[in-house]
């Protein structure tokens, strides 16, 4: 049973007993969590629209749909939710089960005058699903359409219904061998039609680092018809429109199918951690080996807190995780060349670890602690969020020349907010998850002790610091988090004037009543 | 000195004995080539405007300019200019000095209702640099915009101006050990802008296919103003500007610099030919090769005709050239994983060529003869068309699932054409110039005789049967050529509808007064 307020499943959140444990490592929190409400004791407001009655068996009024409907997976989402603060939920949600009843629901929705958000696995960390205007609201969640519908298997490629969630993708390319391996940290509570509107960032810490360089052609419903690209390994037909509805998060229209590339699962498998003096060296190495057209699927290098944080390192060094996989040949090779160049940046190794060719072999402990982490992270969040500690990850890319002023940039930034903020300095981590030759992706988390109340604006005003310190930076809002409504003003920012001019004139065409996720990207 | 009518350079085109000696491969071209005016001789229109005082000195209306800036390299072109039809070359040819020129220019091309067409090294060969409508018109040429303003060694990126053609650009790279290894066949005589606005395709036959892989950022001056993005090495905030501007083809504005990515000269080299008895069997074991994560700098794919026109065969087999590359590490164990796949397929490999890490080895001599008839094709195309035979070469992309069938359907199809205009079967081979773990760029040429004064008719036919069969075949109408105005019929087949009308507004936001290149992407 799904959560209505926090992440994942009900079956998985911490104990009680758990949050305080984990409230002990952070003075000044409350001694108990706040309490979870029942979805039953919450005073939504009325609904104020009603579907017309050949839509209304599609639509649910119940206040758990809604309730579980009004707001993503961000820490202020969570939040507000424990405080029974939600005075906006959608005032419907909706379930369609085939493209048809999204473009009936959607007409409809323009002819009332209805904001419509489009909901996958409502995972969204930046306010994605969550309306914030005055107009009723329709939550379309396409969770029903949760099919693979073709399988190429020549070519490699899947045809995917959009609200298929992660595991259920996974689970129906099995079969065939395949996996897509785009494993987020939301893998197991977010979509594919999700991934593909927010750019999500997925397995791959090298090379195919985001959902976008899977992507083979796009079925996108927008109000004003069905857009439909050609199926096709690559083009150079005018400005390609799959790029173009990747990242629109809903404004233009509902993506409804992808055709993705898929591949063999991998039987081959090296990896191991390098351990550095120093984030300037890991940095280095990690510089080097990406640059040298290495494409390792994992690496990731944690500085001195984030490694302590996560058990991979207790002697205050920085942590570089080093995988690579193969479906075809052995990448010990490959891990060999990687480990000498961070020798030579004064990396120290641990012992690899390796599978064959059938896939035997010692697993890692060390990365399977951290993947079970990693998926473990955004439960204890919640329970940290439920003593009323502030906690916030945000993440960014920016060129190599500018790493090192930027992550010191962002510790003195975010860290004077934190003091101004909570009194406090708490604590605030670094992990690279993804690099590229040109630059690399630092994924920052914070967390402070808050009061019991004023959660939300405090973390309000420590994430309005870190925005702008990325800006300041000259480094993106976001590498894989989206948009949403919580990035808007240091996106607009970014954004080039005259694409904004021209995304907006592309949803007037598009979506002429402008029902379409009003308010995210700023449209 | 540039040719103003066909390919490249004077010095290096083909004499009217190798004419004669060209066309005595076909039987019944006419006995002497089509003479080359003079341009001097010329009786263009008088233009028709005339930029004011402040402008005049950036533009030119000699008869040579226009002349040479009325058409870009298609067929069709070069024998209409060997025809003396010129009936609407550009009014003024500009050539501005710096981003506030180009302004200046636009700003009074609005006013006045003068077309403004972009004109890097002028080596379309799909009419994007051809004015076809009513207006008078401006070939804005941005030659003089060719310098390297930035190089980050930290980043390994540069920042360039759009009218650097690929020789400039390459000697301005090595000083700092850098290349873009961006080598269309069109190297010599195509810009970085050109490259930029058309998607254009590079050295590398998988992974970084065409220059939208090496961008980094984008600056494009659109009558609206500039549109600079934020340099970062990825990004999920919104939709890719970058994305969206490129392939562009001039429609939304001029792009005048980009940051591009750049990368360390390759001294490990490892190459060697395969040949296959079937054209299928090659197919299959290019495809076992690109899909099982090996990334070859070099895969290219001859059939039966190709292999013997160029040399490479002369048995009837089908070969696969492939090569890998680095600047850190040697290559020959991932070529040896390629050739054993080839040999399971059937293949046969050659000797092998390597060169060690300081770059010195045999040179692979069939590379090297490869790589100087890539080169010099142009030039002999430009004398079979002096000989008034019909030449076309055209490339597309499809998945693997569809390639025997496009292959062969192409062949049927554009040998029905060739037969029924020229009377004879002509000849049409094939070579796949690009490879992805989902599908394959197969490139076509045919060459057939024509009738003198009829070329372009006869051309016309022929291309538009092959689009057709492109169509027909799902297979899109450009891989890398860009659509320009040849294309467009089959573009908008192609193009959704929806997207259509999003780039149809989006121009009107930029473009108010619908004068950047109007007709290329049929907008």
């Amino acid at each position: 049973m799904r959560s209505w307020w926090g992440w994942g499943t009900v079956d998985q959140a911490v104990s009680d007993a758990e949050c305080a444990q984990l409230a002990g490592q952070l003075p000044g929190l409350p001694d108990t969590p706040l309490p979870i409400p029942d979805p039953g004791d919450l005073d939504l407001p009325a609904p104020r629209t009603r579907p017309p009655a050949s839509l209304a068996p599609l639509c649910s009024t119940s206040t758990a749909d809604r309730a579980s409907h009004a707001y993503g997976k961000a820490y202020r989402d969570v939040v507000r939710a424990l405080h029974r603060e939600l005075p906006n939920p959608p005032d419907a949600v909706a379930y369609p089960r085939d493209e048809r009843d999204i473009a009936s629901l959607i007409d409809w929705a323009a002819d009332a005058g209805v904001a419509v958000v489009p909901y996958g696995g409502g995972s969204s960390v930046v306010g994605g699903v969550e309306y914030r205007g005055e107009h009723p609201w329709l939550s379309l969640d396409l969770s029903t359409m949760d099919q693979v519908l073709d399988v190429d298997t020549t070519s490699k490629a899947i045809r995917v219904q959009a609200g298929t969630l992660g595991p259920a993708l996974e689970d129906q390319l099995r079969p065939h061998g395949f996996t897509l391996r785009h494993f987020p940290q939301s893998f197991e509570f977010s979509s594919v039609g999700g991934w593909l509107a927010t750019r999500a960032g997925g397995h791959y810490a090298t090379l195919h680092t985001h959902i976008d360089d899977f992507v083979e052609s796009l079925r996108v419903l927008t109000p004003s018809g069905v857009s439909e690209s050609l199926r096709v390994p690559a083009s150079g037909a005018g400005p390609s429109p799959d790029r173009f509805f990747l990242g629109s998060e809903g404004i233009l229209g509902v993506i409804t199918e992808a055709w993705l590339r898929v591949r063999d699962r991998p039987v081959h498998k090296a990896s191991l951690s390098v351990s550095f003096p120093s984030f300037h060296d890991g940095l280095a190495a990690m510089r080097t080996i990406v640059q040298s057209g290495l494409y390792p699927a994992n690496c990731r290098l944690l500085d001195q807190g984030e490694a302590a944080l996560s058990g991979a390192s207790t002697d205050g060094t920085s942590v570089l995780v080093l995988g690579f996989e193969s479906a075809y040949f052995p990448v010990t090779n490959q891990l060999d060349v990687a480990v000498d160049i961070a020798r030579e940046h004064g990396g120290t190794p641990a012992e690899p670890s390796r599978t064959d060719g059938n896939g035997n072999g010692a697993d890692d402990s060390a990365v399977e602690s951290w993947r079970s982490a990693f998926l473990r992270m955004p439960y204890l969040r919640d329970g940290l969020a439920r003593m009323s500690a502030i906690v916030e990850t945000f993440e960014t890319a920016c060129t190599w020349d500018r790493a090192e002023e930027l992550y010191k940039s962002v510790a003195d930034d975010v860290g004077s907010a934190v003091q101004r903020v909570t009194g406090s300095p708490g604590m605030i981590n670094c992990r690279v998850t993804h690099a590229y030759p040109d630059g690399l992706a630092p994924y920052f988390t914070v967390i402070a002790a808050g009061q019991r109340g004023s959660e939300v604006a405090m973390w309000d005003e420590i994430k309005a610091a870190a925005s702008e310190s990325l800006v300041r930076n000259h480094a993106t809002i976001t590498h894989h988090h989206a948009v949403g409504r919580d990035h808007v003003p240091s996106y607009e920012q970014q954004r080039p004037d005259p694409f904004a001019a021209a995304l907006r004139h592309a949803k007037a065409a598009l979506d002429p009543a402008g029902v379409m996720n009003p308010g995210v990207l700023g449209i």
